[in-house]
């Protein structure tokens, strides 16, 4: 899924955005997202279905729980999961980026949850992302091990997400993935609520922080003047 | 201090701000952000001095540690200190909206460390307080324990800060009183750094958030435009 402003020329900033698990590209969330980004910021945005997820599974087989059950074994069995999810993400950034819409601008990632176990990894392999938002997430998991040694080589600003009552994710761990991102530009935002509950200002919140570090500051929108 | 915008007629909303230990009322941080809220907002901003500081003190007796000293035994000591410092605000806070440039608005409360620690009890004080924003603090020193009786009373929203790196406040602590705040209309940022390393945007954030609170939608400047 592509997103791009009705009027536009490349080059641009894009966002890469990863979904979280049991979701897929066209999730709600991942789609208004995507149209902030687009219509107050004038960027690009693109989502593709993370492992065993959305389209790259049989057609009807779309059960939340069945989906997180099977993305749960492949996570613990199969190292590859991750270096074949960072080789779409690459292939589907230089495909947008070959598009007159779109061009070779400055690239950022937004991904939560699965988004971020996924995300981290990405983030460190591929140089041509520069700034990042991730979250809802800690050092748990079958790959916690390398989450935490990518999470130190993670150089780029980051905007880190906490749900103070994650029952998925106990805040504790994710303050240990927060403490191991490598960067020191890096900040934490920690809202109440559950794993799912992100206000809607955070996510607008992340928008403009995407922002801030992708548009030129000349270029910025109303939207981006409380940056100033 | 008092600050308000050159064409001022009230009423409009005023921020009482309340410094940190060892500090005083035109402490640089506090003129900048009283600056910002009267600049980018239009809003009033008021500061006095903490007990045992700034003016409260004899002529030239200014040295911070000695300051940080006498405020500690006198915490510890004085169950009245917070109390007294409650009532000093309140006839600050009466007699500011006496006056014709500020007159009767909404009123919120910026304090961090010392400013959290007599802060919130007086947010739970005082009714016309209707936004807060805290941190830099936690649940411990001599008054923790009613510390947390007011945190729990707290019910406006609230803008919580923490410095990950924080020797003076460890996160932890700051962590149980962010838990213990009584309303569910809160949020934390943390930064990294030490005690005193609070990022100048997290303070241009603060004053967003005051006056998104604060000021009506329709008298937003562009400053405001990225919280719609």
């Amino acid at each position: 899924m592509l997103w791009t402003p009705a009027e536009a020329r490349g080059p641009r900033p894009l966002v890469l955005v990863g979904h979280g698990a049991a979701q897929t590209k066209s999730e709600a969330y991942v789609v208004a997202l995507a149209r902030t980004l687009v219509r107050h910021h004038s960027m690009a945005a693109v989502a593709i279905d993370g492992p065993v997820h959305g389209d790259r599974r049989p057609a009807g087989h779309v059960d939340g729980s069945l989906v997180m059950l099977e993305f749960g074994q492949r996570w613990a069995d199969d190292p590859a999961l991750t270096d074949d999810m960072i080789q779409d993400w690459r292939a589907v950034l230089r495909a947008v980026q070959s598009l007159d819409e779109v061009g070779a601008g400055p690239v950022g990632y937004w991904g939560l949850s699965m988004g971020t176990i996924l995300g981290i990894p990405l983030v460190v392999a591929e140089p041509a992302i520069s700034v990042a938002v991730l979250g809802l997430w800690g050092l748990t998991g079958p790959t916690s091990a390398r989450l935490a040694g990518d999470a130190a080589a993670v150089a780029c600003p980051v905007l880190f997400l906490v749900q103070w009552d994650d029952a998925l994710c106990p805040r504790q761990r994710s303050f240990e993935l927060f403490d191991a991102l490598g960067t020191r530009d890096k900040r934490l935002h920690a809202n109440p609520g559950a794993h799912s509950a992100v206000p809607p200002e955070e996510f607008l919140a992340t928008a403009q922080f995407l922002a801030d570090h992708l548009v030129p500051a000349e270029h910025q929108t109303t939207a981006g003047a409380a940056s100033a």
